[in-house]
């Protein structure tokens, strides 16, 4: 038993408690990383069910600036309302699920990535390395970049924009179902 | 001095040498390659400077198929020539640099993985860890994923294909000045 992990571990979950309290938790995911936390040699830090994005790039020297960014399925209707003209090259997005989860150590690491490559997240691998501190990050592969505005102008037509949206609510089900997945197959990781 | 990481790269170097004998290597990236694998903990596998693709996604069951991947910057002449009528949907996608290192041990991986964060290569990790084998996904954040083509069907106009060949070409150099970074940061890894 590690004093450390299991220090860090106690406050990883008050974050997320709070952050659950305040409704600023990606709530579709939160049984998941109750089930992952439940594990002892495991928690989670900041995680997220995949998400859909407008947002403008500024370019290099500047910080993008979101237009709108929902962590579920969106509506054509909610893409059309967010886009208002916008300086520099505004992009529709689609994120994949993405689940940061600690480990103890290398043996416990090599676990989750196993399990989690198992499940459809061909993009994980392991962030960083510290003593008892291994940052695994659980990723898919699921991706929509496509710009939609430059300088103020569309740049493509309304059934472009509907084809996106439905492209990427698709990609959204997918990233759900490699979730539930996961979710069954951590009872191999105890 | 352990054996078998000195065999595994004498392996990989032989493979690489083979691949650049036949054309199948990226050329941009040897030079680079070249010198982490003139580092004594390091050395390369497969690796990429950037890519430019047309691929023809057929869904989940099926693999996606290629109508053209240039790992160079394109021309819009070479993007319609190659964007032919093609069931499923058909993706313009722009592909970061990825080089991938295989590193003697944790602490050269570590050194590696904080020099790659460090040129701007945010999406690097470690795919994988096995005993004097941890594999570094040196990986960056350039991407362009847009549809431009279902059920045979065009989905943009010309002027939207000019402006996804510009700005994935604008990409591409972003990823040669952090290759070049990379190259210039390396002397800190001896």
């Amino acid at each position: 038993m590690n004093k450390r992990f299991v220090r860090q571990k106690t406050h990883a979950l008050n974050e997320l408690a709070a952050a659950e309290r305040v409704g600023d938790a990606d709530e579709s995911i939160l049984p998941l990383l109750s089930k992952i936390n439940a594990l002892e040699d495991y928690y989670t830090t900041s995680s997220c069910a995949g998400r859909i994005l407008l947002f403008q790039d500024l370019g290099s020297k500047k910080e993008d600036k979101f237009l709108g960014a929902w962590h579920r399925r969106v509506e054509y209707g909610e893409i059309e309302a967010a886009l208002k003209p916008a300086e520099g090259v505004v992009w529709f997005r689609m994120e994949p699920a993405i689940i940061h989860v600690i480990a103890r150590g290398e043996e416990a690491a090599a676990r989750m990535l196993k399990t989690a490559y198992s499940c459809g997240f061909k993009r994980s691998g392991i962030a960083s390395v510290k003593p008892d501190r291994w940052l695994i990050e659980v990723l898919s592969t699921e991706r929509v970049d496509a710009p939609v505005m430059s300088d103020e102008k569309l740049l493509v037509d309304e059934g472009y924009l509907r084809f996106l949206v439905e492209i990427a609510n698709e990609k959204y089900e997918a990233c759900a179902k490699k979730l539930a997945r996961l979710e069954t197959a951590l009872k191999d990781l105890v």
